[in-house]
């Protein structure tokens, strides 16, 4: 069932677990904030679910809870970050502050990481270079569970990239997308229902494009977004995450739920900052970005279209509902930190939010007033 | 009917054609080598199939002959270019040049372009950096043309994107893609045939996907490649090259082909590029790329694939086969090129090729050998 948590007590409760197992306060809390910004803008599969998974590597050591990572080789406006099998959550912002101080200097900064694990959402990164108004991307490579065009299995992971882009006054525009069509769970929870699914989601054994998941994840491959298109722009993932950074990449990559715990994931990730205000007057960069925005929000409707969205706008009003409503978990993360909170004898003080319809991680959450349910 | 022509003797012609309205000689060579190499890849919509155009407006005074590019502004990783409405392929052959210089000091940078105009295949300038050895990206905006997901009309261009990494032993992987589903020429194409269309690739009347092209370029939108996600990556590509650039963006760009040709269009583009030798050891890096190229290729096939490929391999093989045999021009850039060449008193040798079954632009034209047909 689904439950209601207030964004603080869920951060508290996140920093307790992660410190519980011997992280640095310091440390947890920056990944903390990483895990319930994720959740508060609705993107579950990447929040507070995986708490569960990086506490386990971390007591298997797998995950350092006192790794450091630092800048192992740089020059003007790059540098190499090895993340020393720290929380890729630690690594990231730790990599993405990097490139932004340098994207200061010099306009633009590339920073690649290596030894991380899975960095949870990859828009956070992202949104704290746009708050400090600096366009930002992010983007990792994972292991191979997406096809290629005319591959029979997986070649590729479903390598996430995000940016992000201040936008005056509006909220920051921020996208963060995998490059596979839809996100294996989505094919998982077809299957779960008995359902068919569209045929641009997944090839079966033989390579060939199905609408049967009944296999997935055991047979399978997921396809990429827009065939040769997505799977093109997850192999340039790739390159600057895992080549260029000098991660492991594609099979080498670690599983970082399912591999043995004890060994580093090895996972490569890539960040990119450019600074606006070094390139373009502050002002006219925001009365630009606004004009743009305007200009879209004021395009006519297509025949039963509610509004006309940039990217960032539904996890834009989610977080603004979180921020004072609570965030309401979806059941199968609610049982993930129900499974933690026994693991470590912690408290995590949820409410109860009935009748509850809404079971879909990534669906919109009813707009229920909290003060409605004491 | 299709004609072979050499990669010389085109190069020749469109240098000659080029210089007959005032180009200068080094700009006549640079913009006719983005051109007849775009052909060269079997990529005939961005190649000499754009020639008139770019002269007409040359001649209509919108694009100037002698109009020179220059750095406005500068930081130590990026540059603001302004192209003095020259053509967009001399523009933009300098401006990558320039974020080449900059890489090699800095290691990654980025170069805006404004008052730019149509920058024909976005591969060229991705190619150059990769020849050097470095990554480069290109990207640019263009007039609206595509709807975002609840949009009734179009409200973005079709925004394409490259890439270009140097591969060791292998041929440079380069994508070069719009961020449409696909080419309006492709629905065009389906409404002359009389025949239906998938559904995701237009937007009818009312916003909504059609499977009808019978109405298109008049009535329609095409539709974003992925939905959101093409969308999304569009607006980072307008954010970059039409925005932070000082160029015009969306509905301010100019229609090159059909707008006022007295008029400066002022497309926006953006290079960047990343200096790997700067990064990692230029060995290191060339047995990485090797050792992922080599993987994908040694990939299990789907069932019917006959072969695993790298973005840019089908463009590699056509262009060693366009340099030994000759480029094979579709009836389509026949005709244009016969237009240029009456106007201009020009002759364009193009040999015979007959029985011609290949019609369409983007096909694998059929491997003749030109010594059989003299």
């Amino acid at each position: 069932m689904a439950r209601r948590v207030s964004f603080d007590e869920l951060n508290r409760f996140a920093v307790s677990a992660f410190t519980r197992v011997g992280v640095s306060e310091a440390d947890a809390i920056t990944a903390a904030d990483v895990l319930v910004t994720t959740d508060a803008w609705g993107v579950f599969t990447h929040g507070t679910k995986c708490l569960a998974g990086y506490l386990r590597r971390v007591k298997a050591g797998g995950l350092r809870p006192r790794g450091v990572p630092r800048v192992v080789a740089e020059g003007g406006a790059w540098a190499t970050v090895d993340g020393d099998s720290a929380l890729g959550l630690v690594t990231s912002v730790f990599a993405m502050q990097t490139a932004i101080a340098k994207a200061k200097q010099q306009g633009i900064a590339y920073v690649g990481v290596r030894n991380s694990c899975h960095f949870g959402g990859a828009g956070y990164y992202t949104w704290l270079a746009a708050r400090e108004g600096l366009i930002g991307l992010s983007m990792a490579n994972d292991i191979p569970s997406v096809a290629a065009p005319g591959s029979r299995g997986a070649i590729i992971g479903s390598n996430p990239i995000s940016y992000a882009v201040p936008a005056g006054r509006h909220r920051p525009v921020l996208l963060d997308m995998s490059t596979a069509t839809v996100a294996g769970g989505k094919v998982y929870a077809a299957r779960m229902r008995g359902e068919p699914i569209p045929d641009n989601w997944l090839v079966g054994a033989d390579g060939k494009p199905t609408t049967d998941p009944s296999g997935y994840p055991q047979v399978g491959a997921l396809q990429p977004a827009a065939g040769h298109k997505g799977y093109g722009i997850a192999l340039l993932i790739e390159t600057l995450s895992g080549i260029l950074s000098g991660a492991a990449f594609t099979w080498r990559v670690g599983n970082w739920m399912w591999d043995d715990g004890t060994q580093p994931t090895n996972h490569g990730a890539a960040f990119i900052a450019i600074d606006t205000n070094a390139i373009m007057p502050a002002a006219e960069f925001a009365r630009r970005m606004e004009a743009l925005v305007d200009e879209i929000h004021a395009a006519p409707l297509a025949d039963g279209a509610e509004r006309l969205r940039l990217p960032g706008e539904i996890e834009w009003d989610r977080h603004d509902r979180a921020m004072k409503q609570g965030i309401l978990l979806p059941p199968d993360v609610v049982g993930m930190l129900a499974d933690v909170a026994a693991e470590f004898g912690m408290m995590l003080p949820l409410q109860v939010e009935t009748p509850s319809t809404w079971s879909q991680p990534t669906q919109e959450p009813p707009s229920t007033d909290l003060t409605k349910h004491p």
